[in-house]
């Protein structure tokens, strides 16, 4: 498996879903930068299913230890082990899956590949794997911040068809997605959203909606020209993300009905720097950033975990009526904000490093 | 710059278009596999501006050259190199470049982060790279082709908002596609496209478009999970290739509107092995192939060249008209679908290399 | 920090000697294999400071625990965690060294690269991280052991001028091996060898020695050309062992004293397989393994802290006369022992996995 | 096969020696280097057969053409590719190898891994390949040299027993050793050697011996720790060199029999900076630089292709009197020196960058 991403600043994720604990190594972190487990609890928390009905009823305490890498607060430049210790283990949940393979699930490629599933219902690919990502990417973000003053914003953007139509991403911050119940900064729509995934929970359904991220201060030339352009390695960051089946960057699929002369970004003099008056390149050109702030945009599936009865067949082929319990979300998106700025965390700080920052 | 791409099937391009020759390294190909120059001229012919006015005026021949890693028409396992000679140099086209940076072009990007440019307009992020891209992915296709019965077929789903509406992913082939001059199999539609080209090139303009990919017979199992997801890897490539702007698999960007009991693909019997009845999932879950078509579509931005004048600043910040002249194509997108094909086929390659296989 | 090492199957490595714990995340290993925390232990036990008076009385139980991966005896293809806590943690052992850098240590190195030094005396350059490299050996060596009947013996060569002068590298086994207080298979040389480990202790000083290591039943062609030799791999792997100076395979630096017509390896048929007579070779040609035995041998150098006192200057340039106290090994051969062989089968695991098996 | 070396400076060489040409690539160079082809003809002179009857009679003019990556004599950051046309081809000369494997060539086991030979006597693995590796080596060490001052001299140390006792690192310099026709700085031992590698090729046989390599002015700190430490890196790309068998830094096995009293080096002020005394750790301590000169020798065995009739056995185990005609040095050591300059060069200039350099 691989389970390691980034080439300097390196991020290792292991753990199944009802082991004993699951965890992230990060190496190539800078030496003497201020860190403590409250930088990484933080996120974490974000990441935890909420008070409301929005989400699945599985208590995770999700409490980060640092285990080496850090002494007195700062970091030794050696690696960073995170660990979190999984505290509410019920496998007896998964049961019927060890016969019939979940529809829009990973057990029959799982199987197909390695012969074998954990029983803990999606193993390695349990959405419980992107806790890691939580806490590698903070740990990232902290650097990011830290040295080069970096903020990263995700949001929900839509939750099926309602659909939040403009944001200010030189303005969006966290606090206006935080005061939201499923992380959209627009309150009215945030409610018409929250109502939406209740009805769809009542249900027994699921459904999807897409999440927006905006990166600002990055200084323009961070990124690799060719093969790993920054839209390149955030493309795979975010598509690594369970769930996640789409990506674009700055005008992306709208830009593709464009004309080059509405689309191109025309320089003007910013303070004492060149940028760009609109900004329909996401922030990218030609794999480098130009100092813009880097806006991409994600699509999610609805979650393939739904109470209601399910056509489809054993691993043998014969026909049969799946239904799931246990403990799911409806909607993947709200506690999917942070493992998006995770993951934009993890692939800026990989680019800073490789520029020598 | 990160010129190399794949873990154990790699290619590493260089050259630049002003250059005496541009080339590709492919590494990791499996031994005793048959190769021509032939096998590989075909898609860089696919890939050459056609005789119609739809593209650029240059002239380029390129004839690639087989200069190590084959002997006696049959692979050796050793790296095999890959060189094109550059026919049609004409430096002059790009004289005012050098003061004023080409609005979303990657001229100011590049200055930024290597304080130099490369004469020859675009340098390493010129599209004469993607050339490279082509031959070293005819390799990859021809080692899934033999020895795996793969086979990958792109192409333009539309241009501006001129869209096809559905494909037989199963059936569309290269003959359909190629029997249009833009790519498109679907004929009546072609015409309208072409005509839209016409017209856009007429005005001095440029237009954007889609491409969609299917790779067909992929036996399930290929890929990995968490970080390098068969669809990670597969987005990566795609938006490494200049111009493209978004990714999607399967549902995609649709999908997120949908309900998980609209969008989960249910399993049946499909003769001896698991199949889906839909294929929501683009052939991919839990980032490993299931044996169905994967599926994806790019978003590709319009060409960043045009004629008409544009009101932008030079390197200095003062405000100039820049008038673009020299070579250009009007659309990117029927001649960037053997690049696609070629990025697929690298991926998968390097997927299946990485499987054992 | 470059705490990865192998490119499918890769081990992590992390942990300071004195934080809570230190670890290996295993990525690569096939599912399916048999696998308990005893198969591991076993090794860690054997790398463990013995009873006798040969090594520090630093008491470290080193339990192995597989946090993931496993499941029912069985790996599941993922990542493999493996924890083991640090019980006997005394940092103020090394109040000393936070003004003096201890020669021959790290000390100066790491504060030169990254500004802050660990308190615990050593951090990642102390041996202690080594016990994650036993650990993650030894599920490489499980693999190996189980698909290919690969065997690993490794043994004390020589301690000070004391040299073994002759092994049958086909049957040297880890029974005759762990006999010797010294891990050196031959008695009576293994006895003189402990006889002049304890005068070097007791004078407060220390002494270094060779390490030699066979692997046994490797097939053919295994080991990659030009770049990742099979032997560079092998030299890396362990030249990055703390305190390892040299390596040499086959015959080495002896060899180098050779005329064509006495070293070359001239074929022979063995069984049903090509072999070969001589091996000075040491089972690899051209960088692939040839079916005969992979032999190689490791200088290290006698241990840098030494209780006698050492005229050096302190990170201000004064002189001082340094005097190290606390557990410390002699020599560090005995208990390197575990390590050459875990260090020998992450490369060989790394190999097995990229030759598809 | 493994043609890529270095992870943000990297080297890709390709390439048979009887095909059109070789060449490497080098990507990860640092922009507006000075660079021309005359920098880098100077070390493939070096290498290429002299006119004394020492080695080989092919004549290889091995003239380098910088085909991309340089721009009016800079770099211009993208990958610089150097080609080198093949001039001197005689297939012919390799007809009997088709049946039986050369004795301690890689015949044998390339056709164990890939099913398939090159018809032209070593295919990759023949001493050929090392033209790429000086001609990327000498791109590292033009970087390395403007850049940082860094001085890199190799030479040989020893033919067969004939030994060089002492040499100042601090001193030795390419003029002392270009001025001997064996590339020994002692001239009255230089003598001794010439005649015996005369009186070894007379007799139809070949010798081997040692080269030292001496780094000077590398600023503390360049390295990683843990697996990706300086002396394992250089150690895998020493070993990495066709017929090297052997490599010891520092002390290396010398080291192994002395006492850590004797051993440790003592630090000392040097100007405004600390040094050490000695230099025992050869440059390097826990895997980083220290400001010393790093320090390292190598074991290479004698030519395995030799004129002496050899008892073997063909692939079909039938024994056979195998005489080797052909050209062929009786001592690789001499052309070797530039080759383990370069590598040292290569292994530098990616820990600089990875420095952030």
């Amino acid at each position: 498996m691989s389970s390691t991403i980034g080439k300097i600043f390196s991020v290792t994720t292991f753990g199944e879903s009802h082991g004993p604990c699951i965890g992230a190594i990060v190496d190539g972190c800078p030496a003497q930068l201020k860190l403590n487990e409250a930088d990484i609890q933080h996120q974490l928390n974000r990441r935890r299913p909420g008070k409301s009905d929005l989400s699945s009823a599985r208590n995770e305490a999700d409490i980060v230890k640092i285990v080496s890498g850090v002494e007195d607060g700062l970091t030794l430049g050696s690696p960073i082990a995170l660990i979190i210790e999984n505290k509410d283990i019920r496998p007896a949940d998964y049961a019927s899956i060890s016969t019939i393979p979940r529809p829009s699930h990973a057990d029959f490629t799982y199987k197909a590949k390695y012969g074998i599933l954990a029983k803990s219902g999606g193993g390695r690919a349990s959405a419980r794997e992107t806790v890691c990502r939580v806490a590698g990417g903070a740990v990232a973000e902290k650097f990011l911040h830290d040295l080069h003053r970096v903020e990263i914003v995700a949001w929900v953007n839509s939750i099926g068809n309602t659909t939040l139509s403009d944001v200010d991403v030189n303005a969006v911050n966290r606090i206006q997605v935080d005061a939201s119940e499923v992380k959209c900064p627009d309150p009215s729509l945030s409610k018409k959203m929250a109502n939406m995934i209740k009805e769809v929970a009542e249900s027994g359904d699921s459904i999807g909606g897409t999440i927006m991220c905006v990166c600002r201060n990055i200084p323009a030339g961070w990124g690799e020209p060719v093969f790993e352009k920054m839209e390149a390695m955030l493309a795979a960051a975010m598509l690594s993300i369970p769930a996640c089946k789409g990506f674009e960057v700055g005008s992306g699929f709208e830009g593709s009905r464009m004309r080059g002369s509405e689309h191109n970004d025309m320089f003007v003099m910013k303070g004492n720097r060149l940028g760009t008056i609109s900004n329909r390149s996401g922030g990218i050109q030609g794999g480098l950033t130009n100092g813009e702030p880097v806006v991409f945009r994600l699509a999610f599936k609805p979650v393939a975990t739904i109470r209601l009865p399910q056509n489809t067949v054993n691993y043998d082929g014969v026909p049969v009526s799946l239904k799931m319990e246990g403990r799911h979300d409806p909607c993947v998106l709200p506690r999917a904000v942070p493992v998006v700025e995770a993951m934009a965390a993890i692939v800026l700080a990989d680019m800073a490093r490789r520029s020598g920052r």
